[in-house]
């Protein structure tokens, strides 16, 4: 039996938990952007217990790309913390199955890939602050053209633990000069996603030679009067995981992220109305 | 050669690494409480790699509690993300040392305690917030009358990971009434220091029988038209390492705090100006 697909717009209007039980169904396979209004939406790093201390010392060392949102047992595929009966092998839209760092499968379910030596690692994610900016009147320039949000190496060392290190990435967003302290202030409050941005102005001054040439993403221009800042980035973590080459690491796939049932206003990340 | 004793009142206007080259050197043992004005001051428990994953599972899942600062690596005493050359081993003025639970040591000098597999873990303290009311003009009791801040343990139960796990402890400030949301409104802005209260009023709520009978610390009577607010207390992960009986594990003495370079309204904990 072949589920009835269902589409983006489907469930702009539909709860955290519906959203999830759609994916885990098999119903829904896209990106989340928009959806779960208000929910915390969250970058995923799958890792071996061997080297989960040193990725958390990592995350813990560079909190801006790295916010740790939630953690799981080992070998243990819920994550109370984040919502009501998550199971991490199912519920997020898509993944990507890295072994000894290269790409090895893009698919929507890893229960079968899934092992008791695994750790589940949730990180914020720029959706949270990007609303923020919206709710207060801060155009979003990407999000208005229809396009992904730039994004670039820099020559930002991050502070290295164990086998992980290597340098920051970053998200760059076009902001009106007059908006950019705002902006500033409102990301500022988010510190699980990424808080306030590393830079403004000038792509030189940490490492970026060209933004209309994005490492990943779409080029994104500026408006007259916009200023380009820098908000670190959740692909961060995903690239050190790669040059780290472990034995199995499993990511989400950009933009299908894990929905969590976390207010993403919340003060913490924990959920405790359970 | 036996050092000049400092005091208290010499090191009130001392820079934070001058202070902890005396904590060093041996001429200081004594409490933290007002030195290094606008410095991060840090609660410490180091323990065995073995367990360090979970603890710090631990610490991510009870974030008020035992909000993360630092982390070392293992068998490493220094910690460059919270100061220049801090080294853990003889930068503490005072250390508590428990085997198996059970306090074995007092001292001011763990450097024949340190071994290779040991990780040390520093968390917020509430010196952060309490300064931050002091200048927003509220007034915190227990410094006008010269106690110690009364700490309870509640019936909140912390959420778990692997052997660590048990009831939050908090601290009560009186605060009056007319302060309450503003102090509840600043304190949340320091999520590595406490964050917001959990509770204010009738301390039955949270399972507290007696505000005048303190767990540890002294008894703190309100004035007229106080509200006792209760915040979540860095003697939590303490019980809990305790409680957890580990082989080893060492702690600061109370109010020995760790004094860190990081400025305290910094909006991360790592140091980024070396």
């Amino acid at each position: 039996m072949t589920p009835a697909a269902t589409s983006h717009s489907d469930l702009l209007d539909t709860p955290a938990a519906a959203i999830r039980a759609s994916i885990r169904n098999g119903f829904y396979a896209g990106h989340t952007a928009g959806l779960a209004a208000g929910k915390l939406q969250c970058n995923l790093a799958i890792l071996p217990e061997a080297d989960a201390l040193d990725f958390l010392r990592f995350c813990q060392r560079n909190p801006k790309p790295c916010p740790i949102v939630g953690v799981g047992d080992t070998g243990d595929p819920m994550l109370p913390t984040l919502g009501r009966d998550i199971d991490i092998r199912t519920d997020v839209p898509k993944y990507r199955v890295f072994r000894e760092g290269t790409l090895s499968d893009e698919v929507t379910d890893i229960t079968d890939v899934w092992t008791d030596d695994l750790v589940t690692v949730a990180l914020g994610c720029s959706f949270t602050f990007e609303n923020a900016l919206l709710r207060n009147g801060i155009p979003v320039r990407h999000i208005e053209k229809g396009l992904n949000v730039p994004m670039f190496r820099t020559d930002i060392d991050l502070v290295p633990a164990g086998r992980f290190g290597g340098k920051m990435v970053v998200t760059m967003r076009p902001i009106p000069e007059a908006q950019v302290e705002q902006a500033r202030d409102i990301s500022r409050r988010f510190p699980q996603a990424h808080g306030a941005p590393i830079a403004s102005g000038d792509p030189a001054q940490i490492g970026i030679s060209d933004l209309a040439s994005p490492d990943w993403g779409d080029a994104v221009a500026l408006n007259p009067g916009d200023v380009p800042v820098y908000w670190a980035c959740g692909v961060t973590p995903q690239n050190v995981l790669l040059d780290a080459a472990l034995p199995i690491c499993i990511t989400h796939s950009p933009g299908h992220m894990l929905i969590s049932d976390v207010a993403e206003d919340a003060e913490t990340t924990i959920l405790t109305d359970t």
